[in-house]
């Protein structure tokens, strides 16, 4: 049964910093609920505030650790901070990261924090369709930074760069290969580069490959330079928060100076209106699934008689009429 | 530039065996080339005769010595197998599991074995979209069996089932609480258990659990019973490979007394064909994208002049015209 309620009311209490409207709606966009249009529409007025900030990297860098260094510093700084985590959870490891999401209760009493963890688990498209909608509830709702945290399985590393205003990679000393494996993928993504447990041994080598990693392929990049930052960070005793607040805001004022910041703001807007605009088709798309047609088509695909390229031709067909 | 070919003789030396027209056929389907749907047009008539069998379950299992090992089996039993090994390689990961698929070059010079490693890192839908062409090509070529085994993270092991006639799911002992966490997955998606690394401490336990976990399943199970057999296999020996064997033809077996095969196969045709059709869509939006009208949209949400659900309503209504 659907529930009455006052949609404006709703952005207000948000707006004013209740938490429970501000999870009310992040799950009103999530659930992908028919209303989330006129959610998007009423909240679009007082978006394109906050900061927003990608973290990712391979497992055990310490992704949620570091968050809530990040927070606890963003805090001091004065800021106000939602933090997304997105979990692109498979059947065989879903549940394995409750621990680290427990750590991060230690803001749960900040009114100054908001934390949600978003399983992207089953939804195609899930991380690219339902972020954004929920990065305009917090920005709307007026935090000054939104950070999304990825679990960094998969696409989900990709994608999170799309949304970010900056990208935070974060690596670790001792993971072996893992930088050599990582190295094509994150030259790409990072704007900051964070080697979390510079207290460990190995540390300064890692930051030593970073660099080099870096110089080699300056020489390839083309437009604005930005020098991507490392900083060494132990997000257990908060040592280099600071610095990578510091960092975080450097970049910031970078991308105003170039323009860059508009420019990752309309590329962003590109793939979410695309997003959605897929999302639309795919729900007509399934609307002809659960009619006959596509059975019928499916039936003739399996005796044969019809290619399914021919079938999709057919289907496509239906659609357009 | 584009190479001419003769499709019609290309079809006719893959069904010939020849190992490089098959590599051929697959690399044309994999890639999305504009022929696809002729290529899928010529297979169809020979289709329909393979037996598809998924391999999946949690990394450290040995799915790729466990394939290589029924590989081997089915071999001496006579049967002709195309092996397709599906990486979701991230950027993260990319690269990991070549030591695996070396393993399998021992099959490298058999004329009745056929392995095919596609990656679908990067391509959304990938493997939806381009397994069932590959599957097809080696149907086609009159594999009797068509193995896909997957790397089993994310959202793979799910997909798998979609297209196979039967899934097997792997499992192994001191996995601590990896089949609890498998749990809620597995049970929905096997057809077949395997225990691989039966040999070792803790096998006796796995099985002990698995059949609980089965027989409390099967108390809200419906429709036509089949009772997932546990089979108990050390791979790198070879043991159980034969028991395997068997478990899969009484499966299939069953399948066909219970006309689950055609039900199962109407239902990847459904698949495929919606897959497709969505495919086409994509291309079509990404045309809209790279001409201006999705950018001038765009810059109006940047502007927030129009809301993103606008804007993509704004999208769908060119596509249409």
């Amino acid at each position: 049964m659907a529930v009455a309620f006052d949609l404006d009311e709703l952005v207000g209490r948000a707006r004013d910093g209740q938490h429970r409207a501000i999870a009310r709606l992040i799950s009103l966009v999530e659930d992908a609920n028919p209303r989330v249009a006129d959610v998007a529409r009423a909240l679009t007025p007082f978006t394109g505030n906050a900061r927003v900030i990608g973290l990712t990297g391979p497992p055990g860098v310490g992704k949620s650790t570091s968050t809530s260094a990040l927070l606890t510093a963003l805090r001091a700084a004065g800021k106000r901070v939602g933090v997304l985590a997105i979990d692109p959870s498979s059947p065989f490891t879903g549940g394995a990261l409750l621990g680290d999401r427990i750590r991060m209760t230690e803001h749960a009493t900040d009114p100054g924090v908001f934390i949600r963890s978003m399983a992207t688990r089953g939804h195609l498209g899930g991380l690219s369709w339902a972020t954004p909608q929920a990065v305009r509830v917090l920005d709307a709702a007026g935090f000054d930074v939104v950070l999304i945290e990825t679990v960094g399985v998969g696409q989900s590393e990709v994608d999170v760069v799309k949304l970010a205003d900056t990208t935070v990679v974060l690596l670790a000393p001792g993971m072996g290969d893992g930088i050599q494996a990582a190295k094509a993928g994150v030259l790409e993504i990072a704007d900051v580069f964070v080697v979390n447990k510079a207290d460990r041994p190995g540390a300064d080598a890692t930051v030593h490959d970073l660099k080099q990693m870096i110089s080699l392929a300056r020489r390839e990049i083309r437009g604005p330079s930005w020098r991507q930052p490392i900083v060494r960070t132990v997000a257990s005793t908060g040592e280099g928060a600071d610095d990578l607040v510091r960092a975080l805001a450097e970049h910031h004022e970078w991308l105003v100076t170039h323009a860059e910041l508009p420019r990752r703001r309309a590329a962003r807007a590109r793939d979410e209106v695309a997003a959605i605009a897929m999302r639309r088709l795919r729900a007509e798309l399934a609307d002809l699934r659960h009619g006959d047609r596509l059975a019928g088509l499916a039936d003739r695909v399996v005796a044969r008689e019809l290619d399914p390229f021919a079938a999709a031709d057919a289907l496509i067909e239906d659609l357009r009429r």
